[in-house]
């Protein structure tokens, strides 16, 4: 029996309609432009609104304002209005979030070490297509 | 000095279009729909192109064979064209793609175990909206 009867024969491990959607939304919410950059930064302590925007740099208002927001419904951040004059609001992980954090954490930190290799791995594929 | 003026006076760890831009393409295309399943498909053994497609699900042709090119090109799997009667074409992943995958994996099966915790700060977040 060849393996490719073996595979066929069993139902797919990810029907996408079954299984992975419900998951799939977090993880592009955590692995999102800014989702990423916002949780690594806030690993370090909270930030106020202005601050986390100026550490980030070149995200809009608006953008990270959605972020945010997607990122405290998901449990992951916590969102902390402090009733003085002017508005003061906090934003820090939970504890589900500090556990995304590290994860994304790792998987962006390997990027960043290995992006050398995979710039060479680059070169050497278009120089392939282009020499067949 | 307040600790908005440090970050303010400092440039922006995060500024884009220097540093983020390189590795953000990578970390998409490893957290892509396609990509996600096809590393962590691969860590068990090479696949053909159609066992592939069946092992995954619900992909159509062109996505996948998409998904795969960009992973090519970024060096971590490996496409292996046998000169053989009929076609035959074997898909793996290099060690480079090893580490990715197993960074991904994590990432997935994190949110996955989580997915309860989600969807229960959803409802909570939810609620609290609707009746502010």
């Amino acid at each position: 029996m060849a393996v490719s009867d073996v595979v066929s024969a069993t139902t797919s491990k990810y029907d996408i309609g079954e299984q992975m959607c419900p998951y799939r939304l977090v993880l592009e919410h955590v692995t999102s432009r800014w989702g990423v950059l916002v949780l690594i930064e806030l690993m370090e302590r909270p930030y106020r609104f202005s601050e986390l925007r100026r550490a980030i740099g070149r995200v809009s208002e608006k953008m990270l304002t959605q972020t945010l927001q997607t990122l405290e419904r998901d449990g992951l951040i916590h969102r902390d209005a402090q009733p003085v004059i002017p508005p003061r609001v906090d934003y820090s992980l939970t504890d589900l979030g500090r556990e995304a954090a590290e994860q994304v954490r790792g998987l962006a930190l390997w990027t960043k070490d290995r992006m050398g290799d995979v710039q060479k791995a680059r070169v050497a594929y278009d120089a392939r297509k282009s020499g067949s």
